[in-house]
């Protein structure tokens, strides 16, 4: 598929916004093969992402943004442009638990996720092998006696490789206020459990001890409040008075995979926009 | 809500739609709410649903389709134009089972559907009272020894009353050809199985002979084929080896409801566009 | 189907239990048509159901409690015994919202609740042609000035009425302490969330304000303690960006409808039973 | 957890076989940790699973089947012993799709699966270095010209090794009457289909073409006529018109994934008991 070029909106709503967005293009030359729009009534907000085939545009890519301007004054918007053909250098984070890693590392090698894995890093010394069948760079930092030392390693880390999205992959540490503001809807977590319900430590155990029929997994933006990120995902399996917690983490594993999966792929296909706690995910 | 206008377009595909429909919308002082489009690359067609506020646009409701000639002669397209106030003169078919026509009566009742129900019809005496109940004239067609005369006769009376949009809910008989060509994607049925598995008779009991773990309930289009019309909405629940027929028929019933509602709901907000033997439900 | 009776039954787990009381039912000439057990190993619990045809069983109906008293007296067991055909009179409490007391006096009258309806009854004069088409006594007691009052009243009529079953139908008064401890285990709530997620009131305007991609519904009994009863089911439905206040509301109606069906099938089946705060629910 | 035996029955429905059964591990002096059992009404037939700890049980492991002969002689039973402990022989066989293969060795590496990995096999070479990385032996066995050749060399190499359980991991060959019959109720397979809807070859396409809202994933034991052996696991996810055959086959991964290990862990489990053409699968 040809390349494309996406543009995040949002501003305050009022009329003219989609003919203006879509005149913008059709004036470069550009071809939409994509639009999609949300108005938040209650808030008085309007969001779209346009898609555009950049074959033919008549600007390059570096002067998209600016020759956007005239139009993003106007409304008065925030904008972000992306392209389709963009693969961020990420960083996939684990601890001692295989299972979302294993699922990130095999869905990239397959092609399925339009990213550049550029190292694997974890406060345990386990995935080193799995790292190396794919190919990839293992970094152990444990924690050992200083925690805040061991984050700012972790941070400094990533920022050597020039890392600029972060993947918890069931990474149990708590990240410093530091460590988040580096990479502001950057970091993407699964969370054990159907938010806000059973937020904090061990959810599974939580769950059953409030004897809950459904249990849940969340993928969301990390943000300095623990747990109470926008979140990007959500899905949920039944469960019956006879799992008890072994049963549930086994269940919730299949859920949390393909949750942290969903939420990649629609933050790489650049479809998640950011607007206060909440997303809009374009379908 | 003000009301609004709604276009839904179907055309080939080729660079210029959406900013050429957006500016058909500005120029006549039009302000839109929500647009979405879809293109399908294997057929290179595009679709797309664009609804506009009817307050202050430069055209009166009924002048809409003929100011959009231009446009629709440029692209090749097929246009419906569709207002969010609109009722249409709906029927409720249903034959001895009761839960859809009840579910349907209870909803617009309740003022969850944007239509005007003209009367509700059956082969069976049973549902008088519930109609009554709810203010509506029942009318009773006997089959008989003679079906072909009484599917001419229901045929009859729904052109009588100037029905629009006909609901088959649970509604029991095959209808002719012809009753099926004087409402072309204006008959929405319900069939109680995950079509195109468990066509035709007793479904359950398919389901049931052949072990499936999951029952469905369908939603579509009435054509010519039997079961076989485009799909609306679906869904699926859980089942096992404890269900029985009842069970599973029991079980049925809640997902029928619900899934005739989904597409009932589609509809009429003007939702739906039929491309060949598939819709596009726009979000 | 022949009638049957049920044991409920749950003590500290030990080997021989599912054998003694197999043995009970065989020596008294009876043929167990479906047993189910569990075994909690955190708690070291033991629960069982266990259903027998009546036919033959040489004990009466109102013998089998103290028939069994040796073998309940051997295990320190809980011992709770119901009937297939019993019908436990109930009644249906709602406030404004329609949808849980439509859908649950239709399903009682096309015959799939095991209850026989006694009364409706609701702190709004809403409902009473909805009550008097399904045949049913409609009591309406308006809170005014002195909540209290109305609890005491509502809680009155329905001891006068000899209800042995309370289904609350999106009845939106919290129940006196006095009122719930009158019927243990007896008071089945419908709550519009995921709980534990968003208890208390406003559940889909919680659910909207965090910005979830999954709402739910949950039936619970009612403690004394808000919203924190015994969950006997819940389901989820999901949801986007694109749904405002109003439409989580619609959505999580048909929902609410049917995790309350669900619930009151299960206990009105004798299959649910309560464990602390949790239910082990019977397949 | 200690060692269990479970026993799977299966016989005509008739008054006392759960006591006698009950009485027999009794007697023996074993404890049943879990016993469910199901009756089918329409063919008159019982079903039973009874899971009994090892330790204290009079009779050894090797003893238990001829023990319980008088019991399986007097109800005409059909019987299978098996023990929490047995990790059958497992060869998992692949085409070239990959995700199939890399979930079901990812679970059993990490202890997931309570099997012996003896081999994987191909018809392809591309998975090689998966098996290399988790320690198993690896066969390409191309088809070339003759396919009944690579048919017989796939089922004398399985035969080789001692092979109790065959998982067709998106194997996308037909096996031989001969394969099926050598391995009766062993041969688990995975198709990507909600079968009976689109059995045979590219179900998403098929599904594509006829629109509908739902894909599935079917786990079942292979028999000689095609995809239509005994169900043991369904799984569903909602699609829209935007999903072209690409997007379908991707969603659909995750659900065969799931569907394949959660019918693999009831095997394995002694949980499915085949009857006729249905299963019956213990929760």
């Amino acid at each position: 598929m040809a390349p494309t070029a996406v543009l995040l909106l949002s501003c305050r709503d009022r009329p003219g916004i989609v003919a203006t967005v879509a005149d913008f293009v059709w004036r470069h030359g550009g071809n939409i093969v994509d639009a999609e729009q949300h108005t938040d009534r209650d808030d008085g907000m309007f969001f779209q992402r346009v898609e555009f085939e950049l074959e033919g545009f008549a600007v390059g890519r570096d002067g998209i943004r600016e020759a956007f301007d005239p139009v993003a004054a106007e409304f008065d918007m925030e904008v972000t442009v992306g392209f389709s053909d963009e693969r961020p250098r990420t960083a996939v984070l684990a601890s001692r638990a295989p299972h979302c890693l294993v699922d990130v590392l095999s869905r990239w090698h397959s092609g399925e996720l339009r990213a550049d894995l550029a190292l694997v890093a974890s406060n345990h010394p386990d995935h080193e092998d799995l790292a190396r069948f794919y190919g990839l760079p293992y970094h152990h930092l444990p924690v050992g006696d200083d925690p805040a030392a061991q984050d700012r390693a972790m941070r400094e880390l990533l920022a050597a490789h020039d890392v600029q999205l972060v993947v918890l992959a069931r990474y149990m540490r708590i990240l410093s206020p530091a460590f988040v503001r580096a990479w502001p809807n950057r970091i993407i977590n699964i969370h054990h459990s159907f938010l806000p319900a059973f937020a904090g430590a061990q959810p599974y155990r939580q769950a059953h001890e409030r004897g809950v029929k459904i249990i849940g997994a969340t993928a969301h933006y990390v943000t300095e409040v623990l747990d109470e990120g926008p979140i990007i995902a959500q899905d949920v399996a039944h469960v019956t008075h006879r799992d008890d917690v072994e049963d549930l983490t086994s269940k919730g594993r299949d859920l949390e995979v393909v949750v942290l999966a969903r939420a990649l792929k629609a933050h790489l296909a650049h479809r998640v926009l950011v607007w206060g706690n909440r997303t809009v995910v374009f379908s």
